[in-house]
């Protein structure tokens, strides 16, 4: 598989849908609901509060996580009125940590417009952020199940985890593949496990069910999160909605950049390693020829590939954690999303 | 009262203890048990986590705020182990709120030495302060109570809106003196109703009491961020462990300059409202005498005793709040605790 293989569904074979607005078809009903307790506790008489949250939340956000909550309740029962309050507070928890990535990351840019830390400035990203994490939280006692916060609290403690052990590798270019690995797990796929584990969870379902569940998501996420870190080298995305680049410029450690580097080691290609250690360690950067060279010695190396390949064995595992559900219009729906995962995407 | 009654105890008078040195004494035991679940559950694989908790847990903190969760909860009943995890969230939703302080104002001193961001950066700080407030969730959600974890939902909610409604009204000096309360309620009074009456409720005890125990810890919270607001000002404390004119400089409104502007106004002070326009508004300072000239006109235009005697007030209503308990030794500390609460204090 090339870097190419990863372009978006071309325009004239339309009416084709993604399996997310599959999904959000499908559960068109209950997602308006969702989105009504979304917008009801985004309220403060704080006028800041609504006015960033509601930047972020109303920014052309696909709602995929609340999405995957409700598809994964309702996998089971038709009803699932019990789920709404827990997939607006899972929405909640991504935007509280896209406000505090923002501020740590210093992006200008969020799915291609300004950044709220840019508009709104740091303080108010980390506060709002602050506010909606409580809020997630109020929502989830609201809903009265104890395992339910107690899968989401943990998933939030492990999300910081991995965003600090993230920021303790930046610009180790001796970071592991499997250090690598666990930071993703951490930051992303913690979250669309949980987000996924509590749907059956609130539905009462049997724990080997949830287990499950629970598998699908996290290899969602990290399908989803291994392709995001190859999007940002691929210079020929214009669509992506976040500035190309921004994890090179400053340093992160990615999939990528781990393959392309073991590749310049295992050939020792001197100007390859020097270009890693110059960029990625010491950030100096010459000028606008670096990313493309980047890109160029990754695909030269072979790097995306094997990225994406990472990417695919984990769309196949998720795929297989589904294997214990019933054959249903949803779970075909959610078999596709796993493929979805790692295609373009805004 | 003047600013002068703020000194403290001085030290020839000793062996006479702090109500807060006299709780912890009492609570010693109780205290020990705490300590070990804050240093429990601020281990991490990530090594950056417990060093940066660890900096500002272990810097000194007083405790306040677990050991009135404690002191509450020992009021009726004696064995209280079903607390100490909710006074170890109680101090963890505490250092994340200062962490996320800090990044917020800038800081470069608490509680007497570098802050957190100044030495690990702000980055790690807004993701250990996550990393700590969700642990405080996660500890909450192991001590089983719903109502618990609705009345710590509901205030740190509210912290975050204080939080942002004080970042919008800065260099604001038409903030009014029930907007000043009305963050100052929600940024510091909310965390420590909570904390006071989370150790009833985990008790078990009636809504009457709960809900005095809330009063109560409502004024020492309110009483305690007033007095605070005047040692900012007050240039003769050298013991303070945080940065005196710190609030002036980033313009903050605070009762001291609330007070201070409408005296200037109220005697059309051309030269006061002229000065306190150029710095609290514009942040526009000449040199180091505008401390000590903002210090002097809040001296002379009463405004210090008048945010003094506000604290008072509060001091009163927090002792009032106890008298629906019974007498005991604990009664009479946390009845001295209010009015320490508006004393000089690291």
């Amino acid at each position: 598989m090339t870097a190419h293989s990863l372009t978006q569904i071309p325009a004239q074979q339309l009416p084709v849908t993604s399996p997310l607005e599959d999904l959000s078809l499908l559960l068109a009903a209950d997602m308006r609901s969702v989105n009504e307790v979304i917008m009801a506790r985004m309220v403060s008489e704080v006028p800041m509060i609504p006015q960033l949250a509601g930047y972020l939340i109303a920014a052309g956000g696909k709602r995929m996580r609340p999405l995957m909550t409700l598809a994964c309740a309702k996998l089971f029962v038709d009803e699932i009125g019990r789920a709404y309050g827990l997939a607006a507070a899972v929405e909640f928890i991504h935007t509280a940590t896209l406000l505090h990535d923002d501020v740590v990351d210093e992006s200008d840019q969020r799915r291609g417009q300004a950044s709220a830390n840019e508009i709104f400035g740091n303080q108010a990203s980390v506060l709002v952020g602050d506010f909606l994490f409580s809020r997630a939280f109020e929502l989830m006692v609201e809903g009265g199940s104890l395992e339910v916060l107690r899968i989401l609290s943990r998933a939030s403690a492990i999300i910081a985890e991995g965003e600090v052990l993230q920021l303790s590798l930046q610009n180790s270019l001796s970071t592991t593949l499997a250090q690598y690995e666990r930071v993703i797990a951490a930051k992303t796929a913690a979250l669309f496990a949980a987000a996924c584990m509590v749907g059956p969870v609130i539905m009462g379902q049997g724990d080997e069910l949830c287990r499950a569940l629970y598998q699908y998501g996290h290899h969602v996420g990290m399908a989803f999160q291994i392709a995001d870190d190859v999007l940002d080298y691929d210079s020929t995305t214009s669509d992506l909605g976040k500035s190309i680049g921004d994890d090179f410029k400053e340093g992160k450690i990615t999939a990528p950049v781990i393959f392309a580097y073991q590749s310049a080691q295992e050939n020792n290609d001197v100007e390859a390693l020097d270009f890693w250690r110059k960029t990625i360690e010491r950030r100096e950067f010459e000028d606008a020829s670096d990313l493309p060279h980047a890109h160029d010695l990754m695909v030269k190396s072979g790097a995306l590939n094997h990225t994406m390949e990472l990417a695919q064995d984990h769309v196949r595992r998720a795929r297989a954690a589904l294997d214990i559900c019933p054959p249903s219009n949803l779970k075909s729906i959610l078999l596709d999303l796993a493929e979805f995962s790692v295609s373009r995407r805004k």
